[in-house]
């Protein structure tokens, strides 16, 4: 389903569907909405940019692909809505981790 | 037409010709005004630059082409006006994503 | 006569005659004060810097020359006058796109 | 174990498991909570990433491995909890200096 | 006298002496002090440092040479006084350029 | 004594005891708590760190080596506590100097 | 006498004796208090540090040595005494410039 998503994003950016806010993963991974300090979100990579360019013109090959449950900072990226469904484009670097089932 | 626009942007700017705020895509992308979070903004692309130099003076390809309708943060790139149609001049690197259809 | 102009602009600099406020250019861009957002101003280019130097000393060739109309962003660069006449003085990367007639 | 530790960090994190406040660690090192200044905290390290790319696109090795104990800054990286365990997701370079027992 | 001047910028420092505030260049720049936007100030080069080093370590060659007309931002460089006459230490990349008469 | 230290710092780290306030070195140094401008603080180096990598993946050797005393910026670095006893943890840069005896 | 000096300033850093406020150099360079900009002090070098390393990890030489005689911004540095003598410690690139008499 990921190679056919609608947005195809640029460089070393991801879309991602967030998972809902009271879901907890098979793994038993919980993220209390209730934290002082800033918590993960975690979320399922729908589309994969080509890599950013390093200084020396090479494209710099990406880490996730499409299908990776990935946990990323709350806060990053740029939200927008498909048919009332939410989506995240990040950059690759806001992604903390791969989670592992 | 792109090719025949009457501005030629320079380096890795692109200019963009917005999407109407109530239109809605073909493809149903939908991009409400009360959303918490700031939402990117749809538009289709007129003319392209030829690209940045990098480090070692090299010209870095771009990765949209006139025609391409792509998602951009809202706030970026510099508006202005031709015969009363509002265009924007954004730099690639502002580009999240393009929509494919 | 831009090459006999009594400023010459170092590194990527050039010198720029902006239009008139309420002018319009023959290809019918206009440009009005009351708009929220920053929009850029237009000018004719009357003399241009050899260009900066790269990270490995070679001079960056210039993409605009003398002559050229472009827009540019509204804050940027440094005014002065001669003989009662307003100039700018612009780094070229602030230099959005050149106006093709 | 910590192989299977159930995240993978991205680029040069790692997934440290904090140590208690009130725990002295056998080589005596003890962490009051009422420094003026800000003091690090020690944790052990559950998973590691596979490192950065540098300038030239190779891979710089992690200076720390699974199982080590680590003094890190008390401010830096991203909280998460997995059944109701408290984890931290830090970049290498918040690590301060291993712990020698 | 510019070789024999008291003070030796490094770098990519020169050492320059302001023109009088009222004064008017051969060319007929007029700076007012009047302006809403930062003016250029204009002065006369009386030394010349040797240039600042590149990532590789080679120097790079001054642009300037004692002797010539500048112009150079109001508030750039560091003011001071040589038995009562006003001179300031600036870096190159603070001219603006070179007024040829 | 300072190859077995208990921390081992990381990079381009080193973990220095700083000098009692109220001493007077035998050169003669003596750090006044009453400055209007911030002071160096001196202590002497318990273990130090590989070094970091430079932009080409080599180690970059250090200047400093267990025994040194150093001056160092007041508030740098980060404070721990073994046993009672204050240390800091202190990137190379910012050491000042070695106090030579 | 400068290469007993008790300091070793490390990488690009010098140690530096600031000149007497009121002091008037043998050249006549006076630094009166009450300038509404800031002035540069003056004072003699009294040890040099090996120099930065470069991106390529080469040494870059310094150009200034013991002995010289500078000008450099007034609030640069770290000040501290020794035997109730005030000295700085200020990187290179601080010096504006080498009196020459």
């Amino acid at each position: 389903m990921a190679a056919d998503f609608r947005i195809r994003p640029l460089g070393d950016r991801v879309v991602v569907k967030p998972a809902e806010r009271e879901e907890k993963t098979k793994g038993g991974i919980f993220l209390p909405d209730t934290a002082s300090k800033e918590r993960p979100m975690e979320g399922t990579i729908l589309a994969v940019g080509e890599g950013r360019l390093d200084d020396n013109g090479k494209r710099v090959p990406m880490n996730v692909q499409s299908g990776d449950k990935v946990l990323f900072a709350k806060y990053s990226g740029t939200e927008y809505k498909i048919d009332d469904v939410e989506y995240l484009i990040l950059s690759e670097k806001d992604i903390l981790g791969i989670i592992q089932e």
